[in-house]
């Protein structure tokens, strides 16, 4: 089943960890990725479900400029046959040395309705990438070309990236704290459940700023969540 | 003895690598934190004694979301018993694969007076640890929750962090160039003299804007001295 | 022979990626450096020769305070001696844990009309550093005093830094992507050739946003180029 | 409640794998210390309850060799101290560059009847190491004099070590695999669970070798549990 | 087409320096694994076709002990599937945070004629990987179970493994040096070329030995060549 | 001065740790190298004056293999021109990934009459080497040719090894424990301090053997002295 359009509007309310700990709830305790940063400073939260790319380590007789050239070049293929809504997540195998994709590539992207890029690899064409405003996640800016060190062989099968498991239609959210893949099957009551722990943070936050002990509040205990249903209704919403 | 108001607001004055260098002219070599960084762009420099948190990894039996949230906790205890004026610092053993804290309990120690805090983990909830505003210093954020890899142990003890020994009333002082340890019985008489070396930059700045050369001014000589002396009261400060 | 100022004026309009494929098509892979950043944003990009300096790690009765007060200390002489219109870049051994330079030497560089500064390693004062607006590239921020890790032995030797050869007169380019070392023999020529590079990925850029797939268009094909052409007629320049 | 001599005889003839796989079934997946090896090739199995020395990094002024004289200084009480029979578990926090402990004090553990040293830093003389014959596991040989970096805080805490927690009187087995922690309370069950696995194994092992596939085989099916008995039996033991 | 024979025989006689020569040769440059160690002291030279096993990061739903029983379990499949004469090559992403294998599976690879394992993590009962004797080669030992870190997705694809490409069927040789990728067509002329090298060395290092420069001698020139022809004669081999 | 015979005789009988205190005594931390080892078990200690080599990153139109083969290439001359005694210190800016030297080069050495080699990279052809026989230390084995990673560019000049700072003539000595750096005018005096306290350490290392407490004895007193002057004296030497 398709990520839901509601399932998506939540996702693009809640934070990383609340979604973590969601998860974590669930007996998933390694869902975020390790060292992936947001590259793209002021972007919306990203949403959307995992296509994804693999990459090998590059070969000097496969992987030449003449082959980066084809239409059957894999890297070329994920960024044209990425659905709309998708995220292209891509396994670099944690290595910066040359980079997963540039600014001309997360471009067609963009144009092509996509919701994001992941690596744990790097960009090339940092002030480019920025430009074109695309959610792009990294561990760090890779100037090389691509075949210097990759080699793109597979497309949209379970990868690893930032040392978490990835199945493609995962749903990967991310934001300044960094990404989160959701197995697809659990993004609905992940969603709606995270999205509850979030508005009763708030109301936390709220209270924490008006000088409140965490005692009592956070976590939440049954009194604390019957003053939060008060404060909410007292704020009409 | 506690940290006095006059060494305090001399502190909030002066860089780290120059109150690094009055603490080796004493010989002590290794006492600014490594790869901790400011997580709040452009809050003022933080001054405070030095609260501690020592986390050892986590073990599942005992590391449950139960136990989590006991006020006996011990990372609960040390945000609300963390005095005012004091900075937080907590021995993340250099692991940032989950939080050393978030944004609600980072802003409960803002609202209770805390000067700062510090880690060689990462937090999570960056977007409200920002809005929360205290000065935080991390290794890199951190979105997991705590219990996934750390066990809050021991409060107020002598720690390592980011590489330095921290004993309990040590003087930390954090800006945009990273995180110092001042030794307690140190604080006054190396704020006092970094003040002064502070001074004499300010001097050595202006010279080299103007085209001078370093040689005979940085370090500072007898004759640059008198010079700096000139100046200062030409400035009437 | 100099770096000639067409040569300077092309490389200052040039990404790092497009002079790195340049480079890769003259069988050079490894001519961007690992892991060094640039540490002033908004800066324009950074063009100059290397002049450079080479650190050795210190050993405590060479590297006092008074050797390094000396005109004879070789990263003062590196500071007077860099000339206009070069890059200092220094060998730190890939090591932060104390500084490669300060904000006052940095100054200096500025003053004395040099172009930028690069490390493998980081500085120190990085308020001073953004305050002096020079371009400076490095690792990480490295707040403590350099002789307690450096000592520097050689200037405008062939050095590494980044993992990358640098030897003197070779030409480095930075920018908010990382930083190139282009061969001085090669300087005149691949500017030449990514200068016109970059003039197409303007167009395929623009292309791109339009909604055209990546596919006969980048990399470029006879065709597209005859559309370049056409593209670059109509729009006058 | 100590270790008892029967869990000790029965721990002495499991292998770090066998015993890891029953903590895992428990829900503990983090009890193998991370890159701790075997120092002293060929000893016997090392089987004992956790005696800890907490280091913190050393500071110039507090950490001298007159310190390091005193009978109070804590590693050396930790040496004259850890009970017989017991593993002294040192936390260097992973950091080898200098000694957690040399020959002539791992000597003395051995003189005393202990069962083993561990820590995640390393040791020096290591021919003298070898020489006493004591089970020692470490990251890597480290040299210099242990007040280069070390800082030895406290004795029989709670700590960290290769990643993992180890709380006094836990049950420490080590062999040429590494270093496994059972939490005290589980040691019998997890020693007697473990040896039966560990029995099972020799009978797969020598179906193996007679050329029978691993399926049906390992994991045991209740078929192959039958078998087992049988060989057992005929075997006569 | 399969391994010949005579390339097999030739392989096992050739240094892994010496078979990366020839590929270097051949402009293929990073054909030798990094950081992939020999585990088992003492035996053979290994040499066989690659087949392949790719694992991503477990996820805890998927990676339950009842998964790994099941026959369709493919680090299993992998174990039985492995061709006589191949090695089974394993990509553990660099991770040897747990096993990629044991003494049990490795002993039925053994037994099913297999000609070694790799893996850039590590194995467990290395007391009982010892014993088997099949040629094993990691990056360190990791006791603790494969489910915890390790999921099997995919067998015999092209993967990475210690940062190199290996492609199913290219041929794998390691020793105590390490472990060499020979693409599959290039095997039986890197062979051939590498021997004749092999030998000429044999005559090089025994005039080393006998006190000769190796200017003239190493690299080969065309009168060193008539000498070892004459050599080779005298010899009668 | 060179190194004296006396001095040479002293130093083969000491151990690195034994040596790295006298030096810690003078104030010098940082005289060990880190992670470099041991890579011919069984060897002498090794004694020699420092010759160095300075690698720089390769770069692809310079390190040929042409450039290999002639007699100017600086890693060949450093084979041949490293004077009988001393220890061939490399600076491999502690990258493994391309041999340093291979068993041909390191059996030139040894037939010159050389003391070891040392680099905090690697060396090719280890079975090769080990027959060789002279002492080696290294990071790991490196089989790649050094070209591809490594470009020869000063013959003994100051440089880094291992993070430590070596200067041509300084004394090496090396062991299973690791390799110490011992300026050149510090030799003499170092070990004669040296060979006093292992002299003494004997003495400890006895005591403890027959069950006496390190308080007292390690380090030493004026009482633990006395007993160990007569316990010299009863033994006769």
């Amino acid at each position: 089943v398709p990520l839901s359009p509601e399932t998506r509007r939540l996702l693009a309310q809640i934070g990383i960890p609340t979604l973590a700990n969601a998860l974590l709830k669930r007996g998933l305790r390694n869902q975020v990725m390790q060292d992936v940063h947001l590259a793209v400073p002021g972007v919306p939260r990203m949403v959307g479900e995992a296509y994804t790319l693999r990459f090998i380590p590059a070969r000097e007789d496969i992987d030449t400029m003449a082959a980066y050239a084809s239409p059957q070049h894999k890297q070329r293929r994920a960024i044209e046959e990425c659905p709309a809504g998708h995220v292209l997540v891509i396994d670099s195998r944690g290595d910066a040395r040359a980079a997963a994709a540039g600014d001309l590539l997360i471009g067609r992207l963009k144009a092509r309705g996509c919701a994001g890029i992941v690596t744990d690899g790097g960009y090339r064409d940092m002030a480019g990438v920025m430009a074109v405003g695309l959610p792009a996640f990294q561990r760090r800016p890779a100037p090389p070309a691509s075949p210097i060190v990759h080699h793109p062989e597979d497309l949209d099968v379970a990868i690893g990236c930032g040392g978490v498991a990835v199945y493609p239609r995962d749903v990967i959210v991310g934001d300044i704290d960094g990404v989160v893949v959701i197995p697809a099957h659990l993004a609905d009551e992940v969603a709606a459940e995270a999205y509850e722990t979030m508005r009763y943070e708030e109301f936390a936050e709220a209270m924490i700023a008006a000088g409140r002990s965490i005692y009592g509040l956070f976590p939440p205990t049954p009194e604390s969540r019957q003053e939060y249903d008060a404060w909410r209704l007292a704020r009409g919403d």
